[in-house]
């Protein structure tokens, strides 16, 4: 991909994604395919939340003006990126109105009247919402956007600080299986003080490397303490009858994935999906020789209705050439095609097309469910591979923290550059010389560094 | 129900539907036993809408003033109600940003960008999103809200008159078949003139009755015809390559299903809830007596996993007294509970509690899963029927236009009072005279009334 950006923007276009039309800057429009793929990627996550007892809820998008300064580190850190109501009708507001950047603070308001006890606790929840930021950086679709369309924020309070430091490892783990479902492979980081989520103990953080080389956030998790749980009064009876505020998590994922999922498995003919994300993982295509037309269609209802209840399948029985349906299907990066011409049928075969390695080969009708049954699992594993290998190759390690080199190697060679970990250089000052981002320090294969980069 | 009012409000919170205690008039929490009754049936209507070939898009909640007020009666109804966000940050933005009331501007303005020739059309998309609305009136909870928190408007485009009016038949089957599957009998109306959707040729709706007696409206379908296709230059290349605007529908739904649900199937001891909306279908209590709490909880977990696949089933295992989880459970009404006592386990019964009607009996349990088959259906149904009995009961048919004899039976007999239709009487000072809401003209028994109602 020899312009990254380019191939980026055009893609989100021609595939059907997201339209940047939209006459207002950092704002656009999922389109119906791109809007799929959003729903099955948090639909993933919104299962494994569940599975692993949290509960959804929806909370306001407005918040009251003295709410959301409640917490004075909170509000410093978004007082700049907060868009605000002021107005409604042509009445002025008495208290002005924020949209919401972040929800600790609506969230966190209403647990003080739920928590009264021990048992009160653990609470766990998260909501699928939009949000906003008055992003005065440029903006990029899908990355740096005003409205962010799409934010899973999830938000704990335990009732000690084990719990809840165990509660961010749980949400460690299910954000790297999800990620690792999604193909996407990161660099976890625990980000240097600087620059952790304004209120928190601590934040760690997902960064995934694109095909540019620069790096991009996609997850974070934060251990609040008790910092925030002290300003909204979460206090709770313990089991000695004693008094403790609650410890409290957060932890975030946003339209960021669906940007990654186009970004590091994508090529010059278009996306590759995850089969778990693609809105069609199979499209048939009957081959229609003048004059056998019907043979083709019949033998491809047949085949469509068989895999119905197994596959999102879809049949392309638009009246024009298989020609330009391939290129559309590849372009939108449909996992497999079948491919349905007389001779084939005659013979019990079908031709199959795997789009993530170009492959085209003959299987028996009859052992069509087996077949596409392996090769979901062989394409899964496939793209997660590349995408691992493209990733691991934009990862340099240096042995020292000469600031000349880490630049030189920032610019040459982009990507992650990690130097062991020292207390001594782990500091702004040095974030200042590198002229580039201290992601925070992070293991890598038992040792640890610290890990810098170009980011997005 | 003495007091609807109070009634609705209390259960509100008791159930764990709606927190409505947020610091901001209008706007509350979906808790997260009512998120679920909400995904539900929210998935629903996007099950239906899918099949029907709508496609779920997403649109940006920000307004540019210039787009809102771009069709000028659209504007007119809606101006005291838009939210204006005015500053990001502290920065006073060029030009003020709308919060959505409804999305016939932001929607339509793409529209244009992807419609060119006839074989463009139709185009029939949705979203399933927040939008906003100051209101100055009393404010009720999932009725009317600032913050809409679930808003389902799709919206059309066609090439021919016909097609569109045959989309809002469409669409008026599909909300029919909705309403009817969440058990909420509805009176479809077209609207007065006066009161159409501003930009609208004509509107019809749907209305419910309270049990309070007083209508509300849970569903709106407009045939736009060819207004704001003019405005925002929907222009196309018809089939004989001359020129042509498009054809437009709209249509929407909102939390007041939700409402709606909850208050036409409640009682005295909580909510009744449909099988198809109840977060968990049936309960599982196993009555625990001294020294047999082994053999009633593992029958408990053999019944779970064996309904799990096939029912949205829950086993309360709480250390609580079962007394304690029957109440829970009928306040949130759980259709279907099964209790396992250690006399019915030796003799292969389980007692089986129906929440709608009270019923409580033994089944075997060999024939478990044919017995809650016809449960689930036996329930919906009843379910319905009595909703229905409910709203017709409340229908009043008189034979002349007599004002005082309206407000009469409007005021004693409440609910809705059908009059001939006559277009003489059929005016916006007649509805000032009778102190009540015009709904419409609907058809009843194949004859044609103007319905009236005092409305929410």
């Amino acid at each position: 991909m020899e312009n990254f950006s380019e191939w980026y923007h055009n893609i989100l276009e021609t595939a059907g994604i997201y339209d940047l039309r939209y006459p207002l800057k950092g704002c656009g429009v999922y389109l119906p395919y791109g809007f799929k793929i959003r729903r099955y990627a948090f639909e993933a996550i919104r299962d494994m939340l569940d599975e692993s007892n949290h509960d959804e809820a929806l909370f306001p998008m407005l918040i009251p003006e003295d709410l959301l300064a409640k917490e004075g580190e909170h509000i410093k850190g978004f007082e700049e990126e907060v868009y605000w109501v002021t107005h409604g009708g042509t009445t002025p507001l008495d208290v002005k109105l924020a949209l919401r950047p972040t929800s600790e603070t609506p969230i966190y308001h209403m647990m003080k009247l739920w928590i009264k006890v021990h048992t009160d606790l653990p609470i766990k929840i998260y909501q699928i919402v939009n949000s906003f930021r008055y992003e005065t950086k440029h903006t990029r679709p899908l990355i740096r956007l005003r409205e962010i369309m799409t934010f899973k924020e999830a938000h704990t309070a335990h009732s000690t600080s084990e719990e809840a430091e165990a509660q961010v490892q749980t949400a460690l783990n299910i954000y790297k299986t999800f990620f690792d479902r999604m193909g996407v492979p990161t660099i976890v980081s625990q980000r240097p003080e600087w620059d952790k989520f304004p209120g928190a103990d601590y934040t760690m953080a997902f960064d995934t490397i694109f095909p540019d080389g620069k790096t991009m956030q996609i997850g974070t998790v934060h251990n609040l303490g008790q910092h925030f749980a002290k300003t909204f009064e979460l206090e709770f009876e313990t089991p000695d009858g004693g008094k403790d505020y609650a410890y409290q998590t957060c932890y975030g994922i946003s339209d960021r994935i669906i940007a990654s999922i186009i970004a590091l498995h994508g090529d010059e003919k278009g996306l590759i999906l995850p089969p778990e994300v693609a809105p069609h993982q199979i499209i048939i295509i009957p081959l229609l020789f003048k004059g056998k037309e019907e043979i083709a269609m019949n033998k491809a209802k047949e085949i469509y209705k068989s895999l119905k209840n197994t596959y999102r399948v879809k049949l392309d029985d638009r009246d024009i050439r298989p020609g330009k349906k391939f290129n559309d299907w590849e372009l939108k990066g449909a996992p497999i095609r079948i491919e349905l011409g007389p001779r084939d049928i005659e013979n019990n075969k079908l031709t199959i097309y795997r789009r993530d390695t170009g492959e085209k080969f003959q299987i028996d009708e009859d052992n069509l469910l087996n077949e596409l049954n392996t090769l979901i699992d062989s394409i899964e594993n496939t793209i997660k591979e590349k995408a691992e290998q493209k990733v691991k190759s934009f990862i340099t390690i240096l042995d020292n923290h000469d600031v000349n080199n880490i630049k030189e190697t920032l610019s040459t060679k982009k990507g992650v550059v990690l130097v062991p970990y020292d207390e001594n250089i782990y500091t702004e000052e040095f974030e200042e010389e590198i002229d580039a981002s201290v992601l925070g320090t992070t293991e890598y294969d038992g040792k640890k560094y610290i890990s810098i980069a170009k980011t997005y």
